[in-house]
């Protein structure tokens, strides 16, 4: 069905991103998902490119979009490249709001045009071994300093996407206890210098996929963090944390939507190349039925997510439907990309073929970004349930 | 998430159909079932209420209506209360768009006004014991006589639902054999008025849902049809039968839809007000965690069935599309509304219960109007498959 | 696979009961599910056969036999019919067990003779209008007369096949309140005469399917019960009415087994009779594919009911074994049948047709005997959660 | 369920390889997955430990044991722990029905010693680049050479696990074209000697799952083979390809049985230790029914691979039986596996968790040995469809 949320702009930006993609990220997928992460270079690329600056207002060197379907574009087109830009969603979809909307007038000046250029690589550190989703409940402490210019960082987080490259990482701890009234109270955010001393990196994490990304432990002795750097206000930060879900819950339905149709795709490749006993794949009825299906629930998954961006550029996009529009996606996904490997046979299982990738990449997004178990906790608070 | 497809007049419109129904027809509906048909005095209040003539024009007593939403209005607040309106649907969604299109302007002045007023009711009969699908196999015939001013039709249909009160039946009946070259050649509809010599009806089937619409075998033995209430172009007739399969298939998806929303809602009345071991039924985690997954698919099917309608009436709706909105919604309500049953306990099983009748009702969305199978060819020929 | 639970003997039954079947069932069944219940001259039919007698002892009247595998083999050849024998089940499957196990010997002389020939059907009332499955929260009460020689009972109950024709009712009661302690101290169960007075049949209860066995709501106003008509010990019955579960569940899950079994096989030849455009239902792929399919399926639920038979027989089936296969069983069949109807196309809707009874008729599978929720729970907390 | 297919002798051996691999394969798994293979000297171990021998006669070294119960307790142990034994499965579960029931008297004195000790690993080479599971068009050949002592082999194979470390690969090959009438007919099976001059490994392909076990290309360029290494006779090697098929698909089905049981006990330790939100993950009512599903599911396959197990000891494993074991154990063991990674949150997403291992792994099960659609086909054919 015909798409009306994209104009003609979004569509020549997806042009020059498909582009991109066939020339400066297919040729060395295969290296960099071996080695474990993106080169620096292939970020400062993408700053040249324009991809980190969308959001950002034109002062500071982006280009001052306020709308998420460029975002969209660029989830798509990697998606059915059946690759991705390694840790760079995190510098721009989870990161850069936070700075956006926090970040102080000197913080923004100092940070967002590195940031744009993709000099500034960041990264985010919530979890920590033991806590999970839980994050009232984390340990990380900052104090400040006697001289009060410095808050003194302890503490380890983990499942850190992005972590070994990054320059700076949003550090959420403890910079006073949980008040007995309210326990999401006394948490900040501490935009760290990952070349502080005490600052370590500890493993990196081998993943089932999103192999090009890496995933990393984080740890902090006693590092000094100049208060120059505290985001927003000290204490605050659990309702920041809260704020930019249901546009980070949006992002991952459009990449597991845009993960299935990619799949539907490389099958339909697949079975009208390949031929058994003498008959092309796409010739058998059970070939055609399950592709039929499953091109069935990709057109509703971009149903459903082409009306839920309309509802975010509107301003209108509640928790719930987005926890919704989540928990839909990726759970059908699943089935779908499951059902696109099983028709490349053998060659399914072999990593070489994107088929495989997606397979192993859409696994987490029924995790990250809240559990499928969270989300249908918010549908059903939202039902008064 | 906020509905973009209703207007002011549309929701209007609902009121006016909700309130209708809930005066109208819940106090009946058990009864109706039992009988197996609704009342012949209840069509007519139909016609009053204006239910008819939305689309017919204005000149033969209707309201002239282009866009498909009013009626997507009944059918969402039909399955809303657990009901329907008999055979009704069939009146409006299937045998009017070919009165529309294809009568004369004389038929048109014969036919329409009493079709608004619900004097006279109308069926269509294609399905013959033994043929299925297979329109092109069909064996009843309709011979000119001698003197070319009748038809002389012979011959048996099935699963004509609303086949016991029709006063007028589309028949479609070969007038030709079928050419070698093209075995859908010679055939036509008879528009024929079941009062005449020869008509005849069958039994009544027993269905596992649709209790309060008959469905019946027809049989015609020299049955003298004037030239007259020929529809359309003789021998034309396979083509038409194929123009309008998008918005019927479309009314179905949109039926399916409507279900599942009307299952969860019954659910959700139900587990807030249900006990059990001392809780609410709603307060287990399991129930929420049910609900909320229903509650995400039924979101879905809502997004598909709404930018599907605004296809429709912007003339864009390819088979295909409606192919595809109907397999994903009919299969996915089946689902949905079983869940809803099964947090009725025991109760869910009672017909009295409307979620029961939904679980009956629902099953034959994935049958009539093209099965699943059906649908999943069309896609996938539209995939190049 | 080669079954290995039935000997000669139990095939030679099997043979039997398939040719009573044949004979006295299927050629009435349509009418009986049209009326609701089954002809009391049938049970004495089946009492004649020796169907309610085979495991009650030779000096009652019965077999003496301690298998339930001849059980088994009327479950499956009532499915395999796609018909059943009314409300029968109760009378052997939940109410002989109590007699055996609790009745007195004076009793077992009273009730077992009658209960053999069919003249004395019963019928078991635990469940209350409003309490479910809390048990012990019941509310009809039985109170000693003041000579001591009656109980007088009052209350109602619900969903109780085989409630109308029944001439003995096993009503559930509370004797004494629920001691602080143990709030399902106190039930006792009496074996009430129908013919009392102020015993009363309340309306039959219209269900989905299961449209032979009636279904009816029971009250009770000062119904004079003998004491001699106590069942077990005072007070102490709450712990009888958990001793049979296992066994009632194997029964439902050899049901469901069953069911599914013959759902295949009415598929199986349809689709070889009936053809859509020009060739067999059968020669398309995914017909094979789908048939296939849910002959893979019969063959794991066979192979699990078949391991819990002899388990059963062998005194080692333990309650979460049972609800295991229960769970299993019972949501598997439903998938299987409904896919087995769906190769019906429309056929598969119409009552007459077997496919659409099982429909109906196996979807309370999920709910009775527990539904899969409590089997669930049964089983998590088999496991330490 | 207590189970009857082992009795105490397997019962002695389970033990013995429990606690092999929590001494020799748990501490070193996580570095054999990262070079991608298992480490020569292992395999000596495995030959010590017997279990090589273990259905080989005992004049050649072996244990000559008939039952295939021992092999199904090592795959049930391995998939316990969430390892394997890297591509030794293929030695002993595939190549070895070939040299027991095909080699002569002379090749068997030859190779089977070896075979048992481990001093010579076996691989089996069937699929070709671009032929798939149409054996019959395989394109490899073999010419016998002038003086009729070798046959001059040339061609590439695909898909060969364990073909990097071989050293003995029964190749599949052409020592004819097909005739007319049978293109299954000049197949011949070769035993080559993998260090011999034209014989080439290509590049290790980098799979989805089974880390451990290396898959390669190979390829054949004029190697000679001595006509000793025929294996059975010349031409009539295709109707071999078949005759090992049930018990490689048993196996197949038992691994994915057990892969489903680990991922329950992994699961199950995981929920009881790990804490959100202040309580035990086991503790949600969520977490228990979905792990009482998988456990319902987990029976049922045990069920079913226990009956097939007494089946093919007895020597009545069909074909379809185990066609339909296979389906059913594979198909359903990844959607427990999917449950159970999920309730790991993040940490299922990890490699260093065996449940994301157990779901790469699982993966090819629907894969190999034969699809899940071929797995229907062969059901679909013994039902006369």
């Amino acid at each position: 069905m015909r798409r009306t949320v994209f104009n003609e702009d979004h569509e020549a930006f997806r042009e020059t991103i498909r582009d991109f993609i066939a020339a400066e990220v297919v040729p060395h997928y295969d290296a960099w998902e071996k080695q474990g992460y993106v080169p620096r270079d292939f970020y400062r690329k993408l700053g040249e490119l324009g991809v980190f600056g969308i959001e950002v207002p034109e002062e500071y060197g982006g280009a001052g979009e306020t709308s998420f379907k460029y975002n969209a574009v660029i989830t798509e087109e990697t998606a059915r490249a059946g690759v991705s830009f390694g840790g760079s969603g995190v510098h721009t979809a989870l990161c850069l709001p936070y700075l956006l909307k926090y970040a102080t007038e000197e913080q923004k000046r100092r940070w967002l045009p590195p940031f744009v250029t993709g000099e500034m690589m960041t990264a985010i550190a919530m979890t920590e071994p033991g806590t999970g989703s839980d994050l009232a409940g984390m340990k990380t402490t900052a104090k400040l300093s006697e001289d009060g210019t410095h808050y003194i960082l302890n503490g380890a987080k983990t499942f850190i996407t992005g972590g070994v490259q990054a320059d700076r990482v949003l550090v959420c701890c403890r910079t006073a206890p949980p008040s007995p009234q309210d326990r999401r109270s006394g948490i900040s955010i501490l935009v760290v210098d990952t070349g502080s001393e005490g600052y370590a990196v500890g493993r990196s994490l081998d993943k089932l996929g999103l192999k090009s990304s890496d995933t990393a432990e984080l740890s902090f002795t006693d590092v000094r963090v100049p208060v120059e750097d505290l985001l927003g206000e000290e204490g605050e930060a659990f309702s920041y944390l809260t704020h930019n879900l249901p546009q980070e819950r949006l992002g991952i339905a459009l990449g597991a939507y845009a993960q299935a149709a990619a799949a539907v795709r490389f099958a339909h490749e697949y079975v009208r190349e390949r031929t058994v006993f003498g008959k092309p794949v796409a010739s058998f009825q059970n070939t055609k039925f399950v592709l039929a299906d499953c091109k069935s629930d990709v057109d509703a998954m971009q149903a459903v997510v082409d009306r839920a961006l309309e509802a975010l550029d509107a301003g209108e996009l509640t928790p719930a439907d987005a926890a919704s529009a989540k928990l839909f996606t990726t759970e059908l996904a699943a089935k779908v990309i499951d059902k696109c490997l099983q028709l490349h046979g053998g060659y399914g299982y072999m990593r070489e073929y994107p088929i495989s990738r997606l397979y192993a990449d859409t696994r987490v997004t029924r995790i990250y970004g809240g559990t499928s178990e969270v989300m249908r906790s918010i549908v059903a608070k939202s039902m008064g349930l």
